[in-house]
């Protein structure tokens, strides 16, 4: 499953028999997530995820990347960031990478949804594709259960709140530390802040305690199902 | 109004008189609008917008920046755009030194609202926010706007379509030609694309036949008002 | 006249039929320009010129960019200045988005002659010309007006002086504060100094006093007239 | 163990209340490492080797990285190897967020010992001195055993050879296939090559065929119990 | 008299004993100089001046630096140019060094003096005041011998022409082949080209046959003169 | 011998007569080396074995490079240290200069043996093969003589010690001053320090007191012998 438990020929050997081989790359981050959950919590969603494809699509999965960019809890004790040109330096050399290597079908999935992280992934992406023609997909698993909020869970849920929560009730069990706290934060809207932590010091956007590892499990199946779909597509498509 | 109309010591009396002064950065770029609505489309408006706003807040404005990063639009004719690195260093630098001639109120307000342009814009900001101890906002007014999608407009109109169009309309009546061409542009899900001018040929996402002047300046008052009271609001802000 | 006025289809059409299109970017600073003229006046004055210019020869004019490197003045209040390396991918990359769609002639006029910001714009160009086979044109339009320096005026007249001063009296009269001091620095030769602006605390290098519109636009037509030559030649040139 | 196990505050805490604590960064590559190693060969050793540190030291380890930068072994299928200044700018910003947290005692372990891997490792730790006053160690598992070269085995005996494959059958035998071919290549001398592949095209430098896990478990053992005395000296030490 | 002869104990004895010693650097380049002159004409210039001056105020040289960047020569065999970021970084890391070790007077002496290669070390220059106060002058010997031009040579004499080839007569003489050609070279006003070389094929911009041996005596004497002083009155100056 | 002794068109006929024309570049440092040594102690050494080499092979020599990295001795008095980009960049556009002009055998030696200054050097060469076809040998001439250390001379003996003594006293005996002093630093194994100075105040790290110019010159001359040797091979080399 994991591409780096291959031999240097088996890989060569997998890739040339089979040009359509999906490599999958899973990105989290070491961030905030609350008092309940660990600083692990991105990484841990997208690995999963990118798990459970693996074993349906027979892709290849990437070692996981747990860096990346984070900027409104910056300032909570233990989150990492990178600055926006390292990461998509760093991302985009390990795209030029596997394009050398003739992977043709890439699926970069992050944990972490923040706008600068994702759009650090995007610009890797679009300086690999004025080199190499190869199809990728970009997403954080966010961007598919978002489409549900407002509906299933309310719009203002989100970081460490009830549905990450559940996922990793569902995934890590044993590092959710207690409910959560409920807190719905109150942002100055389109204001970039020296200390943004101070509008949410509980670390929480959301209510962590509607969680459950039911619910959990049911967006980690819907995301893998729609992504499965989406993947499928890529490969089928032209370009 | 225009910060460069000023000498030297206007300027700076100017901010010794008033150190709230409020300085507004009006960014467009020059990008393909369809085959009814200029280049400058996204220009127009952030400027339309800004001139507003200084007149109401009695703000300066900088010289404004028809520059910027375009992606989907990229391979069309005449569209212009830059590396993410350089837009955001041309903005950080143009922001330090305001900062550095004691500027503490800025507000960037960009026409194009791209997701990797915003996200250069913020990086550019959050640099200077570990130098500078700034009050800042960074918006498109198509944040703004787009809150009323689904509600005024069909979610999917947006670029060269009926808001946009009906703005030009209000603002420069002389620059579109004819009514435009309704299109809704069918995007892969969360591809990054070679070529996606291939998804929308007439470079419209968005039904321009139903746009108005009345609409345009329905939506150039409604963004001018809420901006005021945003501005006004970071103002009187402690950070 | 604006490339930006133009629809994409419109822009494209130009450059198929008429591969000799002229584009002239203008280039000004915001910069101080002693007690009596403003910030633009640099600005002004290679606007005026690229919009007479741009008539005379049906060029089109890219969008004018008013930040550009200062050095000996970047100590008054207002002063905006860019790091080289920002200020020369800036004009690179527009460069070479020009290139991109297929504009072969291209001049850069920029009303700030100073040293640096003049070999920024070279370097840009130059690297442009590593990639694209293409005609360009860059200079001050100082550099043909101190060629009559010594003759005409004094040759210690420079920023905010004589010439300076006249032609904003020819191109915004209603900008120019009073008659400006007369002021002839005494640089130590050679020297590199954090605080240059204590070499001519007015801000001005010459003797504005002289000055009057008539010079203003007599100056200004001599530039007009003889750049139109010059851009004819290139059109005409083989390389 | 590891320091993304912990929530946020769990990790302040920790900083507070013991101001020594070691954190551990275990690096490994992506590299061939011929037809009876997996291309995860690097990161299996300092991984196992900073666990088993954690343990023994009460020390948290950071997400391991097996990104890094490969030469010799470049164009062999699979091997994916960084630019040296991404992969410094990585190491050295997570260095940089780690002393922002206030951590004192650093150590950088890899699997891969690489020359220009090892210097960019090296080149980061400087800048970050620069910065702040931390301790720290940096070291590939292979400095310590090289000392035994000559003595325990042959000096020729390198990559994928007989330690490094004795070392994997200890960790983790299922990816071991087969016994290895003995290979002694004969690289010419100082020379900087186009195809260094081309010198050893079995991808092994040594002689896996006298292997065995047993003395892999000695050599893991002997490099825990030498770095564990060393890690305490850091910590003892002044600077 | 060079800096690298003494001891780092006698470095930093001399240092503390006159903190007004005088640093020079000198500059050349390895670029096209004709026929009759050798690639290291600009080194050989610059490296006998600064040799003088050392003696004359008993000061300090920094090892030259032969390499530098040229653009009209460019496509010459042997010329070589380095990229304005590169030279600009090298020249200002030495500086820095050179204030880290308390240097407080240091004159940048370039045989060379194409403008964007004076831009770079201006740059530099500028970087380093914005960290060290010290006092620095950078100039080629050809900005003090152009003062002379139109009077006591052609204005049009420059590169390789009567001066230059007059100074290596006097300077090195048995590396001076032949008289050279008289050559008075046409550019394009204003033109950036890709093959500057076609407008001075003989590589020579100037009259080396009027030349001699005496003339050059006679301005390498001046420049000696005319820096003593400055020098001079930069170590006396307050900033 | 010096390549810029030539003229540019004596240097274009030399290339095209001999395509194997093998070019050296030197490379020193201005470092730190004890009481007894000179700053310029690195520079000597490579400088005359470099000539050494051209007389034997009538090689063409590179303007010496008198600048790189230190890493250990940056602390010192009068140590000159580059970063490692810089450096880096200043090689990799040299090397690609001379392959611009149809140099195919490259030879970069280097009297410093630092690890990230070496490593600078083996990445500038890495990243011209990716351009360019031609032969590189990179090394420090200590590369050499340390293949006899522990046998020759003790494996401590290094920095200013009997080798590098020895050598001065036979290359240029009147820049050494006194016998120097026995020093045997301990530096903690694996740190990376700030004051690594601290761990050898005296600057030296070995036993300068057994040095003699009898020693030097063998070692001048083995040196030169076995790299005539590598030299020639690397001409007659295929690749």
């Amino acid at each position: 499953m994991y591409l780096d438990d291959l031999t240097t020929f088996e890989f060569g050997e997998r890739l040339s028999s089979n040009r359509d081989t999906v490599v999958i790359l899973p990105i989290g981050v070491v961030e905030e997530h609350g008092a309940h959950l660990p600083l692990s919590t991105d990484s841990l969603q997208s690995e999963y995820i990118a798990e459970a494809l693996a074993t349906e699509l027979d892709a290849l999965l990437m070692p996981p990347i747990r860096y990346g960019i984070c900027n409104s809890t910056r300032n909570f004790p233990g989150t990492i960031s990178l600055s926006f040109n390292t990461f998509r330096a760093l991302i985009q050399e390990i795209l030029e990478e596997l394009c050398r290597h003739n992977v043709s079908n890439i699926v970069i999935l992050s944990g972490h949804a923040g706008r600068i992280h994702m759009a650090a992934l995007r610009v890797a992406a679009d300086r690999v594709l004025e080199k190499f023609n190869v199809k990728m997909m970009i997403l954080s698993d966010y961007d598919i259960i978002y489409k549900y909020a407002g509906k299933e869970f309310p719009e203002w849920d989100g970081h460490a709140g009830s549905v990450e929560t559940s996922r990793i009730m569902a995934i890590r069990p044993e590092l959710v530390k207690g409910r959560g706290e409920r807190s719905k934060p109150n942002f100055p809207q389109y204001r970039i802040l020296r200390h943004p932590e101070k509008c949410f010091p509980s670390g929480v956007m959301g209510d962590p305690t509607t969680a459950s590892a039911e619910k959990g499990e049911k967006w980690n199946k819907l995301v893998v199902d729609e992504l499965k779909k989406l993947i499928l597509d890529m490969v089928a498509s032209e370009e």
